[in-house]
């Protein structure tokens, strides 16, 4: 029998408080006050008042965002306890944004929207289909990419640090022999947490390996990829284009050259449209688990950055 | 053993006669003059001089297009001999195109791109997993377009004339059927022949029936959706938004109004970007048939009208 779970849930004040209250008591949890409880269900963002909420009974951190690198900057993640991220919980519907952004440049959909003449909009389209696509960073977003592309026929150049084999993918290799396989890659699909080893992971040296009808599509964190670079590649032709669901800087700021660019397409951080609903869904589930003594889901590794 | 076939290919001047006479003899084909062919792969349009080079001894014409509607309305398709278009060679290519605008639709890939700032660039997309997926005409292309979905966790309802089970589908309905289902489908996929009887097969009643958030996507004819309807719809909110390869007329004249709105995405009949390569194939595996004495692909239907 699961043993009942202690919960408090921080900032009350938040929007999302009375929605996540409900999924953690569907998880088993029961809601109590942060002084009484033994897990926190924390909503605000880091270098907020986290720590004014943690004393010793404290066993479990819940952060609702996917990616910790400001967390882990502000030291606010410690090591009295367990933290969890959101990390994985929006794979499904980042990945499939992926997908879309593949779609979108292999089909040119970008260049069609530019033009109101049928003549001038017919492009150089091609089939996804028989490419070669490079998923930098296979963790749950890029494993949910790699799943959805089953069907599509595309060869898939998988990355990880370590290297292990990723399951659907065709070559399984370690971020130290991406360099070497770049040329390769029709596209390159950037879904790696942002660490400190991660920073500007694509840049000049990288673009220019890439063949000159390759896509960059960054669904990842902008700060994966040098974007003075890229603007450069993108103007110089040295690789074809860029979908982007993140940048850097980020918000992009109105008249950056990049939103100007025929050549790519972006959405504004939007990969998961149902991010709320994602979010409960991990409570739930992370709750239920810890009231089972299961392994939690997402737990922060302080050593590797994310 | 197969049989020696004699094939001719006409118009001699065609472009890609060269190619064609390759694939021809790859095929198991010997290449003749149309006088002593039993078989034409004619790469010319509707209109032309077919009839020119037919006589008694040809048993089978190779036409170089998917939809036949313009040769049955000129009536050279006669009976005397087997008639085979290029249906559903190009359906790889073209599902994969629809599959790619369902995702831009969900994520409102049009919407992202008409601006040139990130907060009103934020809008209001949704992922397609868990959403339903109407795919009006399931032959070539929309079997493949529901192969292709396989991962996606969508709901398929896959319509024909006949109503018969389509694999992969949740549910296969008759064309009679359809506008009782219309306000399920959050996608109307587009993907029919065009016929006598698929003629503004979506029109103001069809469209006043889908949701409000519902995207039109036509990668079939244009003469399948009513244009005049469809821009109103989209005008008065009664659907979201419209996808099309194909259109009404076509091409498209600059200044019509669809180029310009926000909510639509237009392909210039570019589905199909590698159809070269593609008639090759098929024309290369139609003469291997040919010469078994096996069943060919993509006999033209005069009854049914493709």
């Amino acid at each position: 029998m699961p043993k009942n779970v202690a919960v408090a849930i921080a900032p009350a004040d938040d929007p999302r408080a009375g929605d996540v209250a409900v999924a953690v008591e569907r998880g088993g949890g029961t809601l109590v006050e942060p002084e009484a409880a033994e897990a926190i269900v924390w909503l605000g963002g880091s270098g907020q008042d986290l720590r004014t909420v943690l004393h010793d009974g404290i066993r479990w951190v819940q952060l609702a965002s996917a990616g910790v690198e400001h967390w882990l900057n502000t030291g606010e993640i410690d090591d009295k306890r367990v933290f969890t991220s959101a990390a994985g919980a929006y794979a499904q519907s980042v990945g499939e944004h992926a997908v879309g952004f593949l779609l979108a440049a292999a089909r040119q959909f970008p260049q069609c929207m530019q033009y109101d003449d049928w003549d001038r909009a017919r492009g150089e389209g091609r089939p996804l289909r028989g490419a070669t696509v490079g998923i930098i960073g296979a963790g749950g977003i890029g494993k949910e990419v790699i799943r959805l592309l089953q069907p599509f026929n595309v060869r898939i150049i998988a990355v990880t640090r370590s290297g292990r084999t990723i399951e659907g993918a065709d070559l399984s290799i370690s971020s130290s022999e991406t360099f070497d396989h770049l040329d390769q890659m029709d596209y390159a699909v950037v879904a790696a947490p942002a660490t400190s080893g991660t920073e500007a992971l694509i840049g000049k040296k990288e673009l220019d390996r890439l063949p000159k009808h390759a896509w960059v599509v960054n669904v990842g964190r902008g700060s994966l990829v040098d974007t003075e670079a890229l603007v450069t590649a993108l103007q110089d032709g040295s690789i074809e284009g860029a979908a982007l669901d993140v940048t850097e800087p980020e918000p992009l700021p109105k008249g950056h050259v990049l939103w100007s660019m025929a050549n790519v397409i972006i959405t504004p951080h939007a990969s998961n449209p149902d991010r709320d609903q994602t979010i409960l869904s991990h409570i739930e589930a992370n709750v239920a688990r810890f009231a089972e003594g299961e392994e939690l889901a997402a737990v922060v590794n302080v050593a590797a950055g994310y």
